[in-house]
């Protein structure tokens, strides 16, 4: 990697939004058109290189009465936002191995405002998503390779999922920390192995943090030290549970002159101020525990979501007991 | 330094509570003797090596009419809380150089409870603060030495600085991020010249975090991998502005048994999100700002004080026009 002293800048560097995607997690992805429309003007004046506007899931899995267009992506409701996406700004989807019906639903790129698919897969799901990346490659997207809840994953099976991506036609492989439990000691390691595996075959590695421990920012910087391009953030850190990366965060760090913290903070005062008197995420006691004891935070969401949801000593024990 | 792998832990490190010292900024030290006595209880039970009680200034210089008894630490006060503090816990207050009347209200250490005194400088004030490490030496006690705004200090003049404190009677020197603009590069690289200075004498390297960019905790761990022992944390994160690093966040991460994260819980739940209710701490964007400004939060605590308090686009286009 090209070292980037302190006063400069890695060019390579490359910054996702996935404000909108992660953020329709936590409601339904029933974001009204306004909002995904700020965003995505953010995200081209604040120089941000993707924007992930939500998911490539399937209608029979989720049902549309009960989900916003998001968790779709069909291209007509694409279009409604970003028109033929004029920008330099590129456009990316996520799919969930098995929940996607990527064989139709994923159009041929020629026919498609998206530039790239992230295939997000847990460890007993990549021979789907190996299939998946295929897929979207023959097609003629950028493809990325999301491997989900790495906290869980058995170092055996990491690396045999590792030679997997190294062989397959993807073009990024992501640091995935779900739970929000990884210290930076530890994805200093996963760094350096993903690297070590996608070395020589013009691979990136990219880094999405989960902010459990108000780690997520700091994890971040120590992927990028340790040679991670690809970067994930959520504008003020929206996203399921203690949420993500603060996108204004990022900005504030990154030298490269592109980038315009500026458009990120108006859009936050102007729209997520808002958004936050009836959505709420970030980090809290309840998400710190559940990343203590490396459990998926959905426990932690359904305490919040409750009468008793200071009581986290309670909640703690339970854990504690299990 | 003794190498910790990560199943083990480092049994040097040492952790000091500053929960009503640094909390006391936001309040004028007007904790009720209930709290405090819960914070000392907390940290008895959660294993915590030292608590701060709160300043040895000089009431002179702060009118007691408008601060707390823990502007002043007077025995009387400190004993009303803990008695002859027959606890494992050792007690801490930290005196300001120019703001302390250091050689009247420092007893000596056989007529107090107090353990350690921590003496608090900015650069221009090293020679006065060197005195004041002399006076509690000489009286009896464990001394810290803690350099402020580090980030506005010039290399040279830190160079003379450290050599100055490594010649001193203190145990410990401090590297405090006072206004939590600091990456963890630049905590790496403030540990290693901390650490060489001090490489000899016996002493100790301390870190104190503030928690402008999220990063007070992520910090507190890059310290500690680079063989910094001494910790600095706060309840719930408690203190001036964006607050300290989360004493909750430092016992889930330590693996020393003899610390107790449960302990720090439950007095956040019956204690500290009651507190919230009337005293604000914790990071925001305005503090953000500052951090990037590489300035003092005192304008952020201004604007959150005020009618304005959301606008922060137009806070940083006054600092980003200053």
């Amino acid at each position: 990697m090209t070292k980037a002293p302190w006063v400069t800048y890695r060019p390579e560097i490359k910054v996702l939004d996935c404000t909108i995607r992660d953020g329709g997690l936590i409601n339904g992805h029933l974001f009204e058109d306004k909002l995904v429309q700020t965003v995505y003007q953010t995200c081209v004046d604040a120089g941000i290189d993707y924007m992930e506007i939500g998911y490539k899931n399937d209608k029979k899995i989720f049902a549309p009465d009960k989900h916003g267009d998001w968790k779709y992506c069909d291209e007509d409701d694409i279009r409604r936002i970003v028109g033929d996406n004029e920008s330099g700004l590129k456009l990316s989807a996520m799919a969930d191995a098995e929940k996607s019906d990527y064989k139709r639903d994923i159009l041929p790129k020629k026919d498609s405002v998206l530039d790239l698919i992230r295939v997000a897969t847990y460890i007993h799901q990549v021979p789907t998503a190996l299939d998946m990346v295929k897929d979207a490659k023959d097609k003629g997207y950028e493809v990325s390779i999301n491997l989900m809840a790495l906290s869980t994953v058995k170092d055996k099976e990491l690396e045999e999922a590792l030679a997997s991506f190294a062989a397959s036609p993807a073009d990024i492989v992501v640091i995935v920390d779900s739970y929000g439990s990884l210290y930076s000691e530890q994805i200093r390691d996963y760094a350096k192995r993903y690297l070590k595996a996608v070395k020589g075959t013009g691979k990136e590695v990219g880094i999405h943090a989960h902010n459990n421990q108000q780690l997520a920012f700091g994890n971040t910087i120590e992927a990028i030290i340790c040679g991670v391009n690809r970067l994930d953030a959520t504008i003020h850190g929206i996203g399921r549970g203690a949420g993500n990366c603060p996108m204004e965060l990022l900005m504030s760090f990154l030298r490269n002159p592109k980038f315009n913290l500026r458009a990120v903070l108006e859009c936050i005062q102007k729209h997520f101020l808002p958004l936050q008197k009836h959505l709420e995420w970030g980090p809290c006691i309840p998400y710190l525990i559940t990343a203590y004891f490396n459990q998926h935070p959905r426990s932690a969401i359904e305490l919040l979501g409750g009468e008793e949801r200071d009581k986290f000593v309670e909640f703690y024990d339970r854990w504690n007991e299990a």
